[in-house]
């Protein structure tokens, strides 16, 4: 099963069908009572986050799994001023790489996209749904969570509590004897650990698929033997590479991370996300986290969430901590976070479509000339603030392609291009 | 699995702990990362809804099963006004069958009562929590649900959309050849129908054993060839008996009734209830539904819920469908619950604790002075509405025995002179 990354881009190879083609409405995945046969997506169905059947699964995960609530609490939302911009649809940027130009419209469809909301100075200027999503309902924010379990994290350590040149190992003395034992908070934190540890799905050998099978919520296949939780797994990490020198994308650091913030807040990451965020920002819906046979939230990838509410995590990021006058936490965690990680760490790994970038508290960070900083989950998922032109994008996608670099050509320019027209229009 | 019903009551044969040696948060349940082994209450457990582990579970199955949404909507809750009185906890009543007088105080620790609230006139005059549950949290409503399920069936009949005197086959071509084929909607609606179904949780060829495998989200065991959902398994229930004759309480009339929503209206009622009553009135928190393994809420005994929300649902019930002017829903959807169902059909069951009572749009018709009527559920969950008294008694509990008859002798007479004391206050 899982959620812990990256999908299986198998029927991406070939040319797979469009975004209205694959449309899961058109396509009645789980309509009617019950549903034909051939139209089911049920718990167990080892397929059911392969393309197309994931444009239905991305919004329905709480169907097909325990989960854990991020309550809004009990009061009034928070309402988000309203601006709409009609000629945001006609925004024509390059494709990277090249090839002609395309209109931001055009690049809704092309990226499969589920909703897509753009907040400029505060105000929602764009906002569309499409797919299984709408304006009421919640989509998989996939590696997004990350960056949100790395929010929190710079929040402690902004405000103290955490300690980022504490080896892990004295906060969490079970993986004293793992990989992560003799690492750095902050090292978790920019995922600069040396781990012996592959999320290259298509290796069947690779940890996560052993990772996969600790987290699942479900009974273990008769006979299994491994790890039964994330943190179980988590303590069976083996080291490689040294530390601190390259950066290294990998699931289990945003756990680990996970289970600093609960170890030291004495709350699971689901609680203080509540507590921290989504009570006082005035979110409009709950949120949840998937989570593993003992209840832990799915601190790398298991959130889901309502797309405006998303929106409203980009705002608080670009304002730096600050909603209405109101200081929810220390501007230096985002501060910590905009100034980026280790560039050459970063360099040193070879992700094309970031150069010159960087990872800090689990956020991307582009060091360009907007000075712009993304949360990335496969296939398409992304919160993007660009604070030089005010600008906040929340984006919920279902990509046939699960790695980032399949869209990237149509979205990141695309984001750059707004980001022009909305500053030319001041 | 299970949640069709009744738990299992044996440790309650000796005397069980008391309310407070049983509370789950004293006790530990869940409680550190990770939990220690011996307080772990995960999936899959056999034992989850053991007492006193369910103390800890009935506040937190959608971290245990798959779950499907009741969403509020997006907008700001409705506010219940307060006016709260002190009096309360000290109105005494005599207990069912005799014994020493008790206050209303003492009969919630009695009662193992997780939260309750009560509206007089609409305004909250006392309102508790306790065990796993606070105002932000939610509780299981056993089968309560099947009352929540019964208005949206009489709210359809009321409307036209559904006809009572249709023959389930004619609206359920799936059903034709099981006991319900040729019932009516309405007998299906009184729980009259003539099933050769136990729910006798202490036989362990109870049919009702099968229900819970086939209902079960989780994979099936090796070799298991049964039904795989409600539905399958609803067209496999064989006659005994003839519809009409005789009250029978069993949990399969819930989820064809369930079903026959879902077929007329086209939505789940977890859709439904959404709309018709979630949204509208204002609740200030999503509910849920646990799920099959194709995501069928289970109509009979699935539904999760805040405390405030059960309580609005019966204010509803108290108002006939009005809420601030506005309705809801027709009037009589509530005037034919009132009215209650066939007493002499009733009278033949022999439910000792409620002599003279009926059952009606799945809802407990007291016909006593104060036309009262209550939705049950396992454990002591109660929504009890008294019209004469203008009150409305909302109430989680996790009671150690499942029958409610444990609860009744220190809970009904409760309900009584707390009615008698709001009136005279008046």
């Amino acid at each position: 099963m899982l959620l812990a990354g990256l999908g299986l881009p198998a029927a991406a190879q070939e040319s797979p069908p469009s975004a209205e083609a694959s449309d899961p409405v058109a396509l009645g995945w789980m309509q009617g009572f019950p549903p034909p046969p051939e139209r089911i997506i049920g718990q167990p169905d080892a397929d059911y986050f392969s393309f197309p059947k994931l444009r239905w699964t991305v919004c329905h995960f709480r169907e097909l799994l325990p989960t854990r609530r991020v309550s809004r609490g009990l009061g009034a939302p928070r309402a988000l001023a309203e601006a709409p911009d009609a000629g945001i649809d006609a925004v024509t940027f390059t494709p990277l790489g090249g090839g002609a130009p395309m209109t931001w419209a055009a690049s809704l469809a092309a990226n499969y996209t589920d909703g897509i909301l753009v907040l400029h100075r505060g105000r929602v200027v764009y906002e569309r749904y499409a797919g299984c999503l709408d304006e009421a309902g919640m989509h998989g924010a996939m590696s997004v969570t990350k960056s949100i379990t790395g929010l929190l994290g710079e929040i402690l350590v902004a405000e103290g509590a955490l300690d980022e040149t504490a080896r892990v190992a004295t906060i969490l003395p079970e993986l004293a004897d793992s990989a992560f034992g003799n690492a750095t908070v902050q090292q978790v934190m920019e995922m600069t650990t040396g781990l012996d540890f592959s999320e290259d799905y298509a290796d069947p050998d690779a940890e996560i698929w052993a990772y996969n099978a600790a987290a699942s919520p479900l009974p273990k296949p008769e006979g299994y033997e491994g790890p039964r939780t994330y943190y179980e797994f988590l303590a069976t990490v083996e080291p490689e590479g040294i530390h601190g020198e390259v950066f290294g994308y990998r699931t289990v650091n945003s756990d680990v991370l996970g289970w600093l913030i609960a170890r030291t807040t004495g709350r699971s990451v689901a609680d203080l996300l509540s507590e921290r965020l989504w009570q006082p920002m005035g979110a409009e819906q709950d949120a949840y986290f998937t989570v593993d046979s003992i209840g832990t939230p799915f601190a790398g990838g298991g959130l889901s969430a309502g797309l405006r509410d998303l929106a409203r995590v980009g705002q608080l990021m670009l304002d730096g901590g600050e909603l209405d006058g109101e200081r929810l936490f220390p501007e230096a965690a985002v501060a910590r976070i905009r100034q980026g990680g280790d560039r050459q760490a970063f360099a040193r790994a070879g992700y094309s479509n970031l150069p010159g970038g960087s990872y800090r508290g689990m956020w991307w960070v582009l060091h360009n000339d907007h000075g712009a900083f993304t949360a990335r989950g496969v296939h398409g998922q992304a919160l993007y603030v660009d604070p030089t032109a005010r600008m906040v994008i929340a984006r919920f996608a279902s990509h046939p392609v699960a790695g980032n670099a399949a869209n990237d050509p149509t979205s990141l320019p695309a984001y750059q291009a707004l980001a022009e027209y909305l500053m030319q229009r001041e």
